[in-house]
């Protein structure tokens, strides 16, 4: 499978602008995929590297200087990602201070349709006091919000096409959130669909690049806003166990599969879930129904790798963040300390591996959306859902 | 009008270095003017958008990478601004973490004729603590000097010439400081200066881009040294009413009006002022009338749009900074909370909208300074200046 | 002696990507070094400047981007330096929040042969706190790890060769850790070397560019890994008294001039000595002997200027940071508020300055290895060495 490098810090490599095409990976004949690679200019994305990858029918745009998140796509001309208030973004790193405004500076550059939060830890932010022997502050730390992965260049890019048909397309990064004395874990993603195809697959492979024990914390923040998400749009998933993630979203559970209007300062609500799989793996699903019921868009994972489901329901004005965040996760979103004494973070031994792998489907037409419904129908019949009126443990801290 | 787009994120738009005359606009004959527009390279000015105006007599160096400020200026020869210990800029936002020194890394940046401070807040620092519902910390956050408006790049700059005479000469830039959850202000900036002037208008205008209500503070710091600034300079403005900003202002309040030679380790005095002004808006000036009196600058606003008024008396070492500030504003440059309870934000509905506008002028002779002396002396003779000799509210805390 | 400028943001200079080589200087015949200029690309490295002076033995990697630090060398194909934790170094200054992870966010770009510490303060971090006049914080501070120096750019790079053989080469680079109100202090470095050389010397001269009195702490922080460091591996220096920093260099003290074999999660061990010096500026040295004894680094500098001697011993796994550090500096690497208490901060009046020289050498064979041992011996037979069991004043807190 031949390999073209964009970028590899390794081997002191960059290429310039380019549009790769078949026959620059040796196909003959008429295809109508391209890859292309550039780097942006102006505002807060100046210096941001873009690949756009266009598979004939679903053009992904893919940020190498974001961590390698989906900044946007477009299946058959119609948007998937949302409507962030970030207006002018991707945001390059340089102008995102993590550790600003009390731990929510990740905030500024926060406009993908998906984005990954991790790696040392995801969640909410915290604050870590150290002290000195004299009981004096040695150092004050607050750990921000959905971690730093995202606002990590990848140190590698490159393009490869299967030879054999269907001649799958696959863009592979490498970002390394590698510091001394503290975390050292790589991911290799890779980012692959079919030429003409209505999904893509995200494969990240997180390594611990350390001779010495770690862990990591990963939480897929996938995006969604018009047209998929609408007055009347329904998530639908095999609900295992569900809970309220605060008093504010549990005022919403009775209608909360369902979603409103744009209402203008709505605030946000937060459903914890574990959800219902098939076989050893846990092979599940999670469908967002746009208005109507003709459209939607699936996700498709693995409770053996990623088994914290938490749905984000932030309903606001048009202009303000009208969204819907579908996350498939290792945890939940809570402060790293209350994850971690309930065990949800990934032991990574010296070397150690871990891998998360998502499918990202669109569905067009009543009869493709019934499909995904039914599919989720047959893992729900498997037992009735749990929804805790209030939150409870070991979702979050019970109130 | 026709208009040249230099850089814009939205329509994903950026030229290359670039030098506009009169032709680029159609005008035909001999014009003395141009619009140059380039990226610096090396130190910390690395990456820096700058675009030089020059009408033919008056130039301005405008930072497109630093939120529309003025870097610095000349007239005939004749430098505006001043000698900042910061020796490399303009600085790269990327090399400033307002967050840092306690909330004072913006004076990492700060070497411009004129910055903006806003816009969620600006004036001192100070912290805001979060707590969780069992009283932990949460975050705790020090809201950093001046905001952060000019270290935000503008998504859009744009250079339009009137086709009528005498062929007005527009920069555009926009700037938006707009995260998730916060504040969502874009500036439409325009800076406009006619050919051969002495003059330019600075006119900014804010839209609240939220479908929620919210609001903002507006600072413009404009600085000048030598040779504007010197021995035996003098501020002269129309003043209703004075405070000084704290026992150190207090001690100056003597010969407030007055500026001393070059003072090693002179620790800086701010005076908090009202303006007289004239007519519905208010309409006011102040002046800065360089050693000797034969020359001068003016800023020109309204008290309508800028009702807070404060002067920095900086005379420090050559090396170190000897520098004043005129700052018409929203409000005192105090910690936001303490102006919020006074009053002095500016609140924006949804789509709402603020304009501020500024003209700066050079004063050449005796004569056009005895002229803007008359001017000030006209709206003084309204009433005479009360001049508190301490701090007193609502200009600050008393003391 | 003829010099050509590679960046200048006084004179708004810079070049593209050059090789310079003899010719360039004016120099006939053949002569086998160069020195190459370019920006590295991706990752985060994106941006960063780098030189590569290679003198035809003796090929050294200097990153202006990076305080004109070493990023690393070659000596005849044998590296110097060490394999960082920091997978895709040199790290961008804009990837590098100082004031993040409770000040330890310097340890994010941290992968050089040699860094400077300072200039404002070197060390651990410390948090300093700032109260208003109503006792409520205004501002809190975490003062980070090691300084700033190491992360800011030159504003001035150079090279120039003397005419007048052995030709040597030197690469000047010009640092201003300058903002308001604070540190004014630029540093002019020069990394000289001669064509064949196995030596180089880096001469750096701080000069307080401020009017008021300033002052500076400096730290080199010299990093070596395999070849030169491995189990077996020695320290040699002629010391006059030395303290373990803490219990945990105490349990080191039995074989603390001997190294172990990687071991993961090893915790660093630290010593701080005072060494014994020659003459009135007291030149002294200190030598890391590789296992075998046939190869060694060896630094030589005076304790006139640089009095305080730190090592550090870190041989952890090989992929987590084998290395060990010989730091020779104005003071040891505790909070500056320790220091300062001690005295151990570099006073610099207005437009003082202070001056600072180590050479570096490489010695290949048992021979040279004993020579540079014999000059130890000598120096060290001036009285027998101190060696504290505890950690001891004026070196360390007392424990």
């Amino acid at each position: 499978m031949p390999s073209i490098i964009l970028t590899d810090a390794a081997s002191d490599t960059s290429a310039g602008p380019r549009k790769l095409s078949a026959a620059d990976f040796g196909l003959a004949g008429d295809h109508a995929w391209s890859v292309a690679w550039r780097a942006l200019r102006g505002g807060r994305r100046d210096g941001v590297d873009l690949i756009e990858l266009d598979n004939g029918a679903f053009s992904l745009a893919i940020v190498p200087t974001r961590g390698m998140g989906l900044w946007r796509a477009r299946f058959r001309g119609v948007p998937l990602g949302w409507r962030s208030p970030v207006l002018d973004g991707p945001v390059h790193p340089a102008f995102v201070n993590l550790a600003d405004r009390g731990g929510l500076g990740w905030l500024d550059g926060f406009d993908e349709l998906m984005v990954r939060c991790g790696l040392t830890s995801n969640g909410a932010p915290y604050e870590v006091v150290t002290t000195n022997p004299d009981g004096s502050v040695a150092r004050r730390e607050t750990v921000g919000l959905h971690g730093r992965i995202a606002n990590i260049p990848a140190h590698h890019v490159s393009v490869r096409v299967d030879a054999e048909p269907p001649h799958a397309i696959t863009v592979e990064g490498r970002v390394a959130e590698s510091t001394v004395f503290l975390t050292q874990v790589e991911m290799t993603t890779t980012i692959t669909t079919e030429p003409g195809s209505n999904r893509f697959v995200v494969r990240d492979e997180f390594v611990n690049r350390s001779d010495s024990p770690g862990s990591m914390q990963l939480l897929y923040h996938w995006n969604l806003g018009p047209p998929y998400l609408g007055e009347g749009a329904e998530f639908v998933a095999p609900i295992e166990s569900l809970a309220p993630r605060d008093p504010r979203a549990a005022e919403g559970l009775g209608h909360w599969t369902t979603y409103g209007a744009p209402e203008p300062g709505f605030a946000e609500q937060v459903y914890l879930a574990r959800l219902r799989g098939d076989g050893p793996e846990g092979r599940t699903l999670a469908l967002l129904k746009a208005p109507g019921g003709t459209r939607g868009v699936v996700l498709r994972f693995r409770n053996a790798q990623l088994p914290c489901f938490t749905l984000w329901k932030c309903t606001r004005g048009p202009a303000e963040g009208y969204v819907t965040g579908l996350e498939p996760a290792t945890n939940y979103p809570n402060p790293r300390p209350f994850e971690e004494a309930r065990g949800r973070v990934v032991p990574l031994g010296p070397g150690g591996r871990f891998v998360a792998e998502t499918a990202f489907e669109v569905l067009e037409g009543a009869e493709a959306v019934a499909a995904a419904e039914a599919e989720v129908a047959a893992l729900q019949a498997q037992g009735a859902p749990t929804i805790h009126p209030k939150p409870v443990e070991p979702f979050t801290a019970a109130g």
